[in-house]
């Protein structure tokens, strides 16, 4: 049974803990958190230290706090030549401290408290120094998720930007979608099963393959149209750039 | 049972005939096209007519052919005084021939040929000119659909511009991730689950709620990060106008 040790006590880390807790080949030794309040609500109160020194043995630490945060944690391990992970999207596996081996346990999902996620379903990046490490990481990556990646800190960085691109920029137009509608009284939950499709299509469609809409049809009236019912200039420049780069850049019908 | 004429033969068509061959409630008397081969997968040859002096009475006739055809077909109808629906997200009802009694029959999704869709999760906006009509159009609608939405033209045409933020900006937004990730030799299979998930998260939150990412964390050093690691302007342009975009208009944290 491989012993795991999760510090951080955030969304990643309560989504990771949860999900070590329902499998046999894990045993999840401890958790750190700063406020030991954060994970009663998961954890019994001697599995949960707020004290790097009471730290327990185990075969992996994976840290689970904020990027700001990640450096100073990492050099507050009082061990050494342990195997250390971190689940950023956005730092290097360089970034953890010299003391202990290095690694990546990067969870690629939208995680949020008041939604509950299926772990299997959550794609894991992995990265390490050695393959004996690597080996560890993938055992303990694949008891908790289906969709195990071993991609490197460069293609890491570049994936954290595509996610930006497809989830935290596309919740965005959502929410500009609903201002338009608010703006005219229309409800939007009419939009809401074309927002599902949309993403479904995305599945089993190359984007390029899937486009629809006037501006891959370089429909100018129906463009025109547009601009002139968008009041808001935040929306109207929006509207205007990604129309200009579907036409620039969409696969010509 | 209500009598129905499809004219047209193209996805909103197709997919239209599709859900009233499955109704018992509704009679499809005939179907238009000027090519009978594009329908000839989906109904018997006595059922398709491409001459206009041909057309079968009926309660309903539905017009589902593209923008720019609409007017003129509207108006190669020899008949009179019967109702007559186009499917358009972006022309008044108003854009109809005078001739006949004119009404909307929206479906607010993306339709393609090579996807099947479950026609009862398809919102269906509808519009008639006096009452008589719309109870006709509803039963008409309520039989294939379980969303069906009672809206005027002016809010029609504001829902089509939302529905272009939600679901042809979306999908440039998947393409340009896409594009990133080939780019730096990663599969664009791992965002897959992220992708999915955003849209769920769509449906149960509202997306000022759902916002995560370095631009409504106000994280410039993650920010920065991004922009130095794209290479291609009209990727940096989109970044950027979004990001200050969700400053600016994101609900604050």
């Amino acid at each position: 049974m491989i012993k795991v040790v999760v510090i951080g006590s955030g969304n990643v880390a309560q989504h990771l803990i949860s999900a070590f807790q329902k499998e046999s080949s894990i045993q999840l030794v401890q958790a750190f958190a700063r406020n030991i309040n954060n994970l009663s609500r998961l954890l019994d109160a001697s599995k949960i230290t707020s004290d790097f020194s009471e730290l327990k043995e185990a075969d992996l630490y994976i840290i689970a706090v904020s990027d700001d945060a990640l450096t100073s944690v990492s050099k507050s391990l009082v061990f050494k030549n342990k195997l250390v992970a971190h689940t950023s999207g956005s730092i290097a596996m360089e970034g953890l401290s010299d003391t202990n081996k290095k690694a990546v346990f990067y969870p690629l999902q939208t995680l949020s408290k008041n939604k509950e996620v299926n772990f299997k379903e959550v794609p894991l990046c992995i990265e390490a120094q050695n393959e004996a490490d690597l080996k560890l990481l993938r055992e303990v990556a694949n008891s908790i998720s289906d969709k195990v990646f071993e991609i490197d800190s460069e293609q890491r960085k570049s994936l954290h930007v595509a996610a930006v691109f497809v989830s935290n920029f596309v919740n965005h137009l959502y929410k500009l979608g609903n201002d338009i509608c608010e703006e005219h009284h229309v409800s939007f939950e009419i939009l809401k099963p074309l927002i599902l499709e949309t993403a479904k299509k995305a599945q089993v469609l190359l984007p390029d393959d899937a486009q629809t809409g006037p501006a891959i049809r370089k429909d100018s009236t129906t463009i025109n149209k547009h601009l002139a019912i968008l009041t808001d200039q935040n929306q109207k420049e929006i509207y205007k750039i990604l129309t200009k780069s579907i036409i620039d850049h969409g696969k010509k019908l």
